[in-house]
């Protein structure tokens, strides 16, 4: 049985991706699982909502359901923590602001994590600024394992994938080796440079000015639109691609592939700013573990972009800089 | 590949519903799928940020996606309809306006089926009132099989499930052959007398007042227990139960058990009147056809009770009478 703690339970992303993972989504038809669920003590009446919803849909993997507000509760024994729950913008806040806003959370529940969950649990951050939250998390940690420390840059990479397969006209399996580098923000790069579509490189079927336009553009004010559209944030979407950013974790790479994830840069093979939390091209080895996938070109386009990326990772570090732990 | 069409789009269900579709929950994970997503004109909005979603969430089965108002257009060549679009009750109606306003709606979205669905479309209806508005559209149907018009009990037939596993502290796995008898509503009769735990009969192991009394008005009231609790309806295991309704009318069922569904109840084995859509036991045979399972026996109580919610069906039945097609 795997335990699988959720924050920011009673919001939506959590909504969509409870149900996904007790179906089975993130570790198999043949894994039960133990549901773990956060949110602030006023959102009680939700959860417990919430955990009849999940009782009423009879999966036969949930095993057992736990509600609460207790970090240290919440995250016993976990295999794995989505940590959704943040605090939004709010009106007139500036960026400082939401980044120790956000810190304040992202303190207590790294330092429960490093009391309690599983020696290798793995970790992804969704609620924003997920980089910088991500860092704060892990920079409680000691007894933890740093690699198993991700923000999601997979909706950005889903995002980019879907968007290339209905330019070139094909199915969206067909694109791969999608690399979203650097901050999940408007600054993301999505390096069309590297990825393929059918195996051929992108700009050989797409024209580059688009891709450095208009393709650029649309991904990083996707959810923008969506809003713009709906009334309400992107919740599905971004609760399905935390499921295969999860997936992507705990499941071996196939040969020549890899996907987007932020990581710890510490050692990193592309000479980005160490004790940052970067997307990189990832992969999972046979045994587990995490590699940043090493030698991919950059041209002069990427160069620039993925500089000021870092840039702004930097500075989004240096306004959290005295929250950060002393533990690594 | 499958065109499922869903309608009630913009809505809270078909937000969880879709996501799952897509994902391969109802035709398994090698049958792609083509999604035609229904609400009304002045949802176009919701539904194109819907469809941005579905593509950004880049699932490998989705080959398509159609969003629209017009049931022509969308029901074209389906081969599942999830009618999830119903008219709620609103202030000062009465359940007879209810019936009629529903009507309209499902006596247009019945021609359509009939024009240009598949011929051996599956139809579950999820909008309320369910069962007659099943009703309506299959009587607005004559070249299609009347027994793949459903109306949903699944999720009635799920909550009891899991209350009985609660309350004998089972996994939900070891409490089978659940039937919902009747209406989808409170007359509802969730039958613990010939449902299994482990094997064994219900009243073996959980006391027979319990399971007449509180389990009965728990798995009745169950509805607006949530959503006292949540503020909002719960959508997503609605949507949980559809996708598992729709997946059993799609595939063999196991020997020796059965699952509810509502459907036509001429030629019914236990003399129901002919010409509703009602609550039975049923399984899909190795033809793929539908057959409700013979000889469970009545009790007195259970016959009461059934008796109730057939009246309330006649009734719901005689309200609509004069919009009913004339094609059966």
């Amino acid at each position: 049985m795997k335990r699988v703690a959720v924050t920011g339970g009673g919001g939506q992303i959590a909504y969509s991706l409870l149900f996904r993972i007790a179906h089975g989504d993130v570790f198999g038809a043949k894994e039960r699982v133990s549901l773990h669920i956060r949110d602030l003590p006023e959102m009680r009446n939700v959860l417990e909502g919430l955990a009849m919803e999940l009782e009423d849909a009879a999966f036969p993997l949930l095993a057992e359901i736990k509600i609460g507000s207790d970090p240290d509760e919440l995250f016993d024994e976990v295999d794995a923590a989505f940590l959704v729950g943040a605090k939004p913008r709010g009106p007139g806040m500036e960026r400082g602001d939401l980044l120790v806003e956000n810190a304040k959370i992202f303190v207590d529940e790294g330092k429960a994590l490093e009391r309690v969950a599983s020696r290798d649990v793995r970790v992804l951050v969704v609620g924003n600024p997920c980089n910088t939250n991500c860092l704060i998390a892990l920079s409680q940690t000691k007894r933890l394992n740093p690699h198993n420390f991700h923000a999601m840059m997979r909706l950005d990479e889903n995002r980019s994938r879907a968007l290339l397969a209905k330019k070139a006209g094909v199915p969206v399996t067909e694109v791969t080796n999608m690399t979203i580098w650097g901050n999940h923000s408007a600054t993301q790069v999505p390096d069309f440079t590297n990825a393929k579509i059918g195996g051929e490189r992108v700009d050989a079927l797409i024209d580059r000015d688009y891709l450095q336009g208009e393709f650029l553009t649309t991904v990083q004010k996707r959810g923008a639109t969506i809003i713009a559209a709906r009334g309400k944030s992107s919740a599905a979407s971004a609760a399905s691609a935390a499921i295969d950013a999860m997936r992507a974790l705990v499941t071996p790479t196939h040969a020549g592939s890899w996907f987007s994830s932020a990581c710890l840069s510490d050692g990193n093979p592309y000479g980005i700013e160490p004790g940052l939390i970067f997307g990189f091209p990832c992969r999972i080895n046979a045994q587990g573990e995490l590699e940043i996938v090493p030698d991919l070109p950059w041209d002069l386009f990427l160069r620039e972009k993925i500089a000021a990326t870092q840039k702004e990772l930097i500075e989004e570090r240096s306004c959290i800089a005295h929250l950060l732990g002393d533990k690594r």
